[in-house]
């Protein structure tokens, strides 16, 4: 082991990710994943949801876990803010997947990372979803996203580790770009 | 209170709802929002997540909670598996938001709810995350919700719920149509 890889580690397994970006370029049928979350009604504005197994690799997966989640609205809203808002969860899955590849990306290029704190702020005019405007949009009119991050780097370095996980990241694509949502409904 | 209103109790205050779509009509200013998250990064993939604060009605609102979360990836990825992927998360945050609307419009339609349940799945290639193919999205190739409703109502009622739900919802929005996306980073 060099002196270079005894001393970065962010916790990455870099060499993993590389071996299964090899294995799947051979099979790329095993690249296909399904990830899934289940949904429950509790009354109100307020729902619980399971985050469980999940299909790839040509499989499905089980987890040896799930995870649970409460989504509500504010009392603001009348409501009994028993979760956070669906659109605040939405910020934490960006923050999520920014914040992995920051990690992954760093380790990639031998930057040690000693920490990484991120704000977010998404800003949202409620004309839309109340029907008051129909030309104001039902979601964000734009998210900022501030990183502070102190690592074994320049500034320019750690600017670029944020702008390759911005380029590889899924729910930055997901936010940015328009994705199809087909929804079905059965009477039970 | 007539037959009706006594009758259906889905715990969605509309009266509150009309209320203050009434008085944001009238001062628009105070309908502009900001929703917030911050995060920590832990190691690995893995970061914590906090809710809490947001503006609104042209004031900070505290909250007297906050809500936090944890993302990672699974073990089939050579993490730690200590959260739900951030993807897992958006789909999350699409189903309290649908749920959330579903709720509130049977209020306001006088449909009593009796069990609300989804499933949701998106589709992802990873060729798109690993880099392994460019002309492949990061982000899912397209998201199906399954809603399973009890409520004393048609199928075409059901079904007409949902409809309206998604045409309000924020999340639906976030994830159908492009957002602006703004990244600062600086050097702690």
């Amino acid at each position: 082991m060099s002196v270079q890889e005894a001393a970065v580690d962010n916790g990455v397994n870099v060499g993993a990710i590389l071996e299964a970006r090899d294995a799947l370029s051979a099979t790329p049928e095993a690249a296909r994943f399904k990830w899934r979350a289940s949904s429950r009604w509790i009354g109100g504005t307020h729902s619980q949801h399971r985050v469980g197994d999940f299909f790839g690799l040509g499989a499905e997966q089980q987890r040896d876990k799930s995870f649970t989640f409460e989504t509500d609205h504010p009392e603001l809203f009348a409501s009994e803010d028993r979760g956070a808002t669906p659109v605040e969860v939405v910020l934490v899955g960006l923050a999520g997947c920014l914040s992995a590849g920051i990690a992954s990306v760093a380790q990639n290029r031998g930057i040690q990372l000693r920490s990484v704190k991120a704000t977010l702020e998404g800003g949202m005019d409620l004309q839309g979803i109340l029907g008051i405007d129909s030309d104001v949009r039902n979601g964000f009119d734009g998210i900022r996203v501030n990183y502070e991050i102190d690592a074994d780097a320049s500034e320019d370095e750690i600017a670029a580790l944020v702008a390759q996980s911005q380029k590889r990241s899924a729910v930055f694509d997901i936010i940015t770009n328009p994705t199809d949502v087909h929804v079905a409904v059965a009477k039970a």
